[in-house]
């Protein structure tokens, strides 16, 4: 064996045994929101999150002693469990997400799943770049509004690396904003990041209530399915008319929520 | 004044004082469902159709004795009322529906539009072509399964029209199929069909109940909006994992329905 071929063989043995908090895999199911909405997609769910949203529907992939308890799962593991759900023939998405996906090297994933025949999509809230991003198909960059409690850093950094690696590649991923919406402030701040980038398709979702982390909503309650209902109504109303909204790419209810309340595996 | 120039202002006049029967405008509202789901459009609903489907949710646009109340409006007219609503700048979508609108000449009216920024998408059965049918931005053919009553023909000219003509013209609208989905035989219709048109983007939406010509859904009440929900979630579970389904485009459960009912004006 050449210097060079151990080497690789050594990067490709590192790559392999490299393992990753996964919170939870599931699906196929529905994409509730965003640039996919309404499409069948699975999820890998991976533990960590430099956020800590006030309304984080997905608590258990941020709390540090829930995070504690992942699976620690190889790219090839995650791989064998997705194909074990769906054949990438008639199941093509797969979707990273979080926590934030961006905090993990996901470029074996990546490359893992496309040579399978899926198309990757990630969520993350754009604080942190990460190389890989520019290898998957679709990007939706989630900024948190100030009802998260969070301040959002990063973001113009995030998009610039994202433009310049994309150009240097010669491959570009789909990329959309997607802001979820809570009260007349977040509304403001997503005007605001609009108006920033244009050019980027701009989707709303409506934040159910708040639950997550701090609360306990339960879309299986008939309460909060009709809650979920006349918070979409609120934001569809607010948005028709505003000229801040020009040309919005789409205003979701969440689908998932209406669906399956917060319930993990949906 | 030439004769060439007489002839054209007399074409122009024709245009301009023809009406067509428009049974509702309304909006800016959102889409509902396929292409456009969540995205602000207005609509201009034009009475008559040659079928009769048995939930059709538009019955004053079908049944005779109450399309011959329309008014009747010209393209002018038309624009005229759009304007009054919305501003091209922030609210490009007009949505042509009806009934079904290839019924008329909307030549004139399309070219209005579009001079005044408007981006035009329209819905239609693909029962009949109309060379303007080409000139808009989205098509969303939308046939008509076994739940309906009807049995679609026609299907295989329009797309072939609809083909020829767009490359003649070097102008290509998006165009996508949508099926609305009662029960298993209309899944199997539109397995059929997703497989005959394997390119073109294809939607499901769930019928909401047996309601509009032959039916009194009322989404209005509360039981009814949870109906919506829970015929989502069986079609959901229905077409995931089916490997009649590769790739769909988007499952949707008609989010007009969801908020206001079938009433009219949104």
């Amino acid at each position: 064996m050449s210097s060079t071929a151990r080497t690789k063989a050594t990067e490709q043995s590192a790559f392999s045994t490299k393992t990753f908090p996964v919170v939870e895999i599931f699906g196929p199911t529905i994409q509730g929101e965003g640039a996919l909405a309404g499409q069948l997609t699975m999820f890998v769910r991976f533990g960590g999150c430099d956020f800590s949203c006030s309304w984080c529907d997905s608590s258990h992939a941020v709390l540090p002693e829930e995070v504690r308890k992942a699976a620690k799962m190889t790219a090839q593991q995650i791989v064998f469990d997705l194909l074990a759900r769906a054949d990438p023939h008639y199941m093509l998405w797969v979707t990273l997400s979080g926590g934030n996906p961006a905090l993990h090297g996901l470029n074996f994933l990546v490359d893992q799943l496309h040579s399978f025949g899926f198309r990757v999509a990630v969520e993350t809230q754009g604080s942190m770049y990460k190389p890989w991003l520019n290898k998957v198909d679709l990007i939706t960059i989630s900024p948190k509004p100030p009802s998260s409690g969070m301040v959002n850093t990063g973001l113009e950094e995030f998009t610039k690396h994202l433009q310049e690696d994309v150009y240097a590649q010669g491959r570009k991923p789909r990329v959309s904003l997607k802001v979820p919406i809570w009260d007349e402030a977040d509304l403001d701040f997503a005007r605001a990041l609009h108006k920033r980038y244009p050019a980027i398709p701009f989707y709303l979702s409506v934040v159910t209530a708040m639950g997550g982390l701090h609360g306990d909503f339960d879309g299986g309650r008939i309460d909060d399915k009709l809650e979920v209902i006349a918070r979409y109504g609120w934001l569809v109303d607010r948005v028709i008319g505003d000229q801040g909204f020009t040309d919005l790419a789409g205003v979701f209810p969440q689908l998932h929520v209406l669906l399956w309340g917060h319930d993990r595996g949906h």
